[in-house]
């Protein structure tokens, strides 16, 4: 449906004023679609967001607690990481599953595919998936993370979801879409 | 629940090597939840991301299609708009309804509130409300916008989310949670 659509922007000189190895910021020079002169900021990550919602037989999933810097809030969520760009979002989220859950699963469906996390600044985007199958291991996480692992049911995690006792959009979509999948007995 | 949560991180100095009326950058230099050295780039957000699900008597809503300049690519999305930090988001919300597609609305409930977009590099949050009890009128676009509107019914535009041909993640998850609202009789 979209590809009749043209760039109705023009950029004329994009600088970079900072980047580190998880962003870059471009700032460009541009004529907007209404012909007038302008700038864009533009953040473009160098990973994709992934996140992975894994169930066992009885329904339940696992959740993960940690302290968002950015927010200066706590945060629970659903086992996410970040998967270097031109890598496999689902070998990503294999991997952050084990290292933060200790779990390896066997079945994986894809949730959401390439959404646009903040596509007025940003250029990220997310995958997720549901894992099933699982077996449960010892969690190795990153030493820069301290993290919290729940495992509740999923009609407790779609109730928290529902009163925003989870706030993360990546966990929060995935929950909804995958309560959506479940209705409709996709999954 | 999370407020005995205390933050693991220690900021030592902030620098903000970027800024535009849109969004600010800081550059802090850390010691990491586990001890270590280290740094961290945030995205600050001079703006709350709202939206709006618009529901006639029919069950019909509008969509917005606009080209997005950070992903290349062109985008339909439920009515959404920037409120600057410290208004009121549903005010937000009418405006940019009444904008983009010329409607107001009697009734509003909110769906999403303080939702975390990107919460691993930026502050920003998110809000969205269902607006019924619609009167239409005539569409008043910014001019840096380039806007198509499209009315389709509620029903269609959920398959268009369930198959990611919605990608903009505010827009995703406010169409999830509006579905189970109205699977639960709330809406």
């Amino acid at each position: 449906m979209n590809s009749n659509y043209k760039n109705p922007w023009q950029t004329h000189e994009i600088k970079n004023p900072y980047s580190n190895p998880w962003i870059k910021v471009e700032h460009a020079t541009v004529t907007t679609p209404a012909g007038t002169p302008g700038i864009y900021g533009v953040v473009r990550f160098q990973n994709i967001a992934v996140g992975v919602l894994p169930l066992d037989d009885e329904m339940n999933t696992w959740i993960v607690g940690q302290y968002r810097y950015t927010l200066n809030q706590y945060s629970w969520e659903i086992p996410e990481g970040g998967c270097p760009l031109g890598t496999s979002p689902l070998q990503t989220a294999k991997r952050e599953l084990k290292e933060e859950t200790g779990i390896i699963a066997e079945n994986w469906m894809p949730v959401l595919a390439e959404i646009q996390l903040s596509n007025s600044v940003t250029d990220e985007i997310g995958y997720s998936f549901v894992a099933k199958g699982l077996t449960i291991g010892a969690s190795e996480p990153e030493e820069t993370e301290e993290l919290d692992i729940k495992k509740i049911h999923f009609t407790e995690l779609l109730d928290m979801a529902m009163k925003e006792q989870i706030q993360d959009t990546l966990s929060l979509c995935t929950i909804f879409k995958v309560k959506l999948l479940l209705d409709q007995g996709v999954l």
